[in-house]
């Protein structure tokens, strides 16, 4: 046995709900019960009460969680990590000023190290707060692959953006049809075929497709994709039903009864491989129709409150049985990737919008944020829970901190609502993926996050100073702004 | 010169916007620019530019913020925080059944020394994520001020509850009205009244008078209550408009036309002495009634939103032009104490109150952190910004974290929105109260958290295991979720 993690309270998420393993209370008084989690080639050996589980003497290392929860590690289902490098330039703006007059004048001048400089401030923050999978949106994702998440060693989905909108769409008004070139399109799916190969040998990399939006996709390449995705087994994650600029194109392409998911279900796009993310724009009866046909939903709840004032539908996901995952998206704007304040954010914003405090709850918060992102992305058998047999991604938080105590096990355990509703996500202690150590006692093995805060910041700077001029002339409200003494 | 604070980023909250010190930026990369904030006596004496200010060799002590803003300490403006004790212990619950099936069974158990306890805990929560003025609102506050506040040394504005309905009001159905004691009213008021003399050397203790509620106080006690303040110069502690429960008790006593909003307007309770708490249960046409009477507002997003599942009117508060401040309200429900995580979940709620991503901005959010609730607590002559002559409560904020980088000066200070939409908490490297450093390096300087932790969880554990056959009885949610492996 390489690892044994024990004395700890364990939510394994098994089943249905928590899967709460805490062991003998008394025992767990001399240091020698709670719960324990085996780890042998970096796969579970054993999951349980200590008690009945393995000699600690014949593991080759004994972590001791005593005085904290162990738990599988966070899943963030839905990002866009290079944009982390523009943390703060883009939010409090109207939503039809952020992506054009906002983030679009910084982005535009990113080169590639500032995309990887960006994403490594970002997945670096995420892993420091308890995430082990993260999904990863961009165009040539592949390059993020190698340069952040192999190095660190976490898991990644990596999604290759397919866009057919040439970039410079920003002058065309809202009724002006997109133009497509395939060529872009076809490009970018080829892109995407090529990760398969690229990191076939690699279990924590799983590839997927991204058709970026169906107002930026044809209908011919779109289901050429979901044949591609067929063919090997992947995810179609789709950006789905995100507002208005998308319905205004939906209509003038399609027909003004046409909507988003109406024309999806007519291509044939809605099924077991299609990721539906955000759909704030679709209609309950909609979403509904996506759930049934198959699809998974993944919501991001800072991210769509601070763009565009609204709600993501994550808990009424919930109620259609589909798999739902929650994600942080990107960082100018929601402005953080820790996945225990999205899970916090997440439940506060469903109960609000249903003005009923028992909307999505503290556990159901942590199911979203661990298995249920597992689910939608497709690698529940590998990750998400702790069970016998899947990848040793899990993590030791302590729950007898400032922020988090008192955890009290009986009669209900206040480690569960505290782990949601008051970590800070510096709690965080030990990081294991797939058995190996990423972070021990806050600190990461291998990463150097002060020179990663510090090429970031270096880079960030020269990109304003770059962009300064074009940033105000977009003349968002950021910049009055600035100039009264706001910013 | 006692105390230089010099090389970082100021925002003074001088004016009516962030009033942002940040020096030249060329001379900041020789360590030698940016702000700077001298201390003498407790006492601000300078603010400005680190180029025009004091001599370094002149101070007793440098403080480098170099990577850092240099604020006003935060306000948490509202807090019960004995029952820090109780976190995780009741949320995920109708609101009906919170204080009195999930809250209450627990808090019955709870004895003066599990109250201390748990005060002790939520302060040096608050305090480590930046806070150095907390408002307690408590029966026999005195015992905390003594026992958690003085020793700690941060700023307490204590306010003594008065509640003239006797603790066994639960089994009253709703349009039954409250018995009154007034006798029970007197005691409490008494008790405010020599909080005046037993602190009155205590400049970091401002007394103040909590009527709890109109439903639990009689007309008569009330009007004499605000006599006393207004001899004091005190202010008025009010939870206004809370809800169903006390909107019925309100019509059953005063009748089917009144509100809490009109019947404290015609007792003449509505002046600059009145503080009004909350506020979600009135009219919009009401609130603006109390911001033209003069009266404060403090509103508490987390605990309103995980309570109710309701938006308090924050962002409408600040149209009045009244003054506003936010609060953390107390654990259970909401979870935390931090002021920095209040500020973000204000922003992103009223965002989606108003489906517009422009409601309370980040730099608006920092304003009711600091200089709004000093100002709603009528303290911001000596707290709630950087001025010459006030107090020097003040922060060390790192801005070079994982959670809070890139930090970058021009054309837009990216801290501002990051300090509110990304910060941990743990960012706060020092925390000064009065000029005396109360956290440095993330330590504290005279405080002992893990004792604090470890007293806490011992009495919490004791204090479920006695309410355990009454919590289970009085069959809340929490029973259930229990019984089925949720907690």
């Amino acid at each position: 046995m390489d690892t044994l993690v024990t004395n700890g309270t364990l939510l394994t998420m098994r089943g249905e709900r928590l899967g709460i393993v805490d062991g003998d209370s008394p025992a767990r008084e001399t240091g020698e019960g709670g719960g324990a989690v085996a780890v042998d080639d970096g796969r579970i050996s054993y999951v349980g009460p200590a008690a009945e589980g393995p000699d600690p003497g014949d593991a080759e290392e004994v972590v001791d969680a005593e005085g904290g929860v162990v738990m599988p590690g966070l899943v963030n289902a839905h990002t866009h990590m290079a944009h982390t490098l523009l943390r703060g330039g883009a939010q409090d703006v109207p939503e039809i000023e952020w992506m054009n007059r906002a983030l679009g004048p910084l982005s535009a001048h990113a080169d590639e190290a500032d995309r990887v400089a960006g994403a490594r401030l970002g997945v670096l923050e995420a892993v420091r707060a308890g995430a082990t999978t993260i999904c990863e949106y961009a165009g040539e994702v592949g390059t993020l692959v190698e340069e952040v998440y192999q190095p660190l060693g976490v898991d990644v989905v990596a999604v290759e953006t397919i866009n057919e909108v040439p970039d410079e769409r920003g002058d065309l008004g809202p009724r002006e049809l997109y133009p497509f070139d395939r060529e872009q399109g076809e490009t970018a799916l080829a892109r995407a075929d090529r990760l398969f190969e690229r990191f076939g040998d690699d279990p924590l990399v799983t590839p997927a497709y991204g058709p970026q939006a169906l107002d930026m996709v044809s209908p011919e390449l779109l289901q050429t994709v979901q044949q591609h995705a067929h063919e090997r087994g992947a995810k179609l994650h789709l950006h789905t039903a995100q507002g208005e600029r998308e319905s205004i194109q939906i209509e003038e392409r399609y027909g003004a009864e046409e909507s988003t998911v109406s024309v999806l279900d007519d291509l044939g796009i809605v099924d077991d491989s299609l990721v539906a993310v955000h759909c704030h724009g679709a209609t309950p009866a909609e979403r509904r129709r996506l759930a049934e046909g198959g699809a998974a939903m993944l919501g991001c709840p800072s991210s769509i409150a601070a763009i565009d004032g609204i709600v993501p539908p994550v808990a009424e996901f919930r109620e259609y049985d589909a798999p739902v995952g929650i994600g942080t998206d990107q960082a100018p704007g929601p402005g953080h990737h820790s996945m225990v304040r999205e899970a916090r954010t997440a439940a506060t914003l469903s109960k609000v919008e249903r003005t009923d405090p028992t909307a999505l709850t503290a556990p159901e918060a942590l199911r979203l944020a661990t298995v249920g992102g597992a689910e939608a992305l497709g690698i529940d058998d590998e990750v998400g829970t702790l069970e016998e047999g899947t990848r040793a991604d899990l993590l030791v938080v302590e729950t007898d901190q400032l922020s988090t105590a008192p955890a009290v096990e009986s009669p209900l355990h206040t480690a569960v609502p505290n782990l949601v509703y008051s970590t800070t996500g510096r709690e965080v202690r030990d990081v294991f993926v797939a058995g190996e150590p990423v972070l021990r006692d806050g600190a990461f093995v291998d990463a150097d996050p002060e020179a990663a805060v510090a090429e970031a910041t270096e880079r960030a700077r020269a990109l304003y100073e770059r962009a300064s001029e074009d940033w105000r002339a977009a003349d968002s409200e950021l910049v009055a702004a600035v100039d009264d003494g706001w910013l």
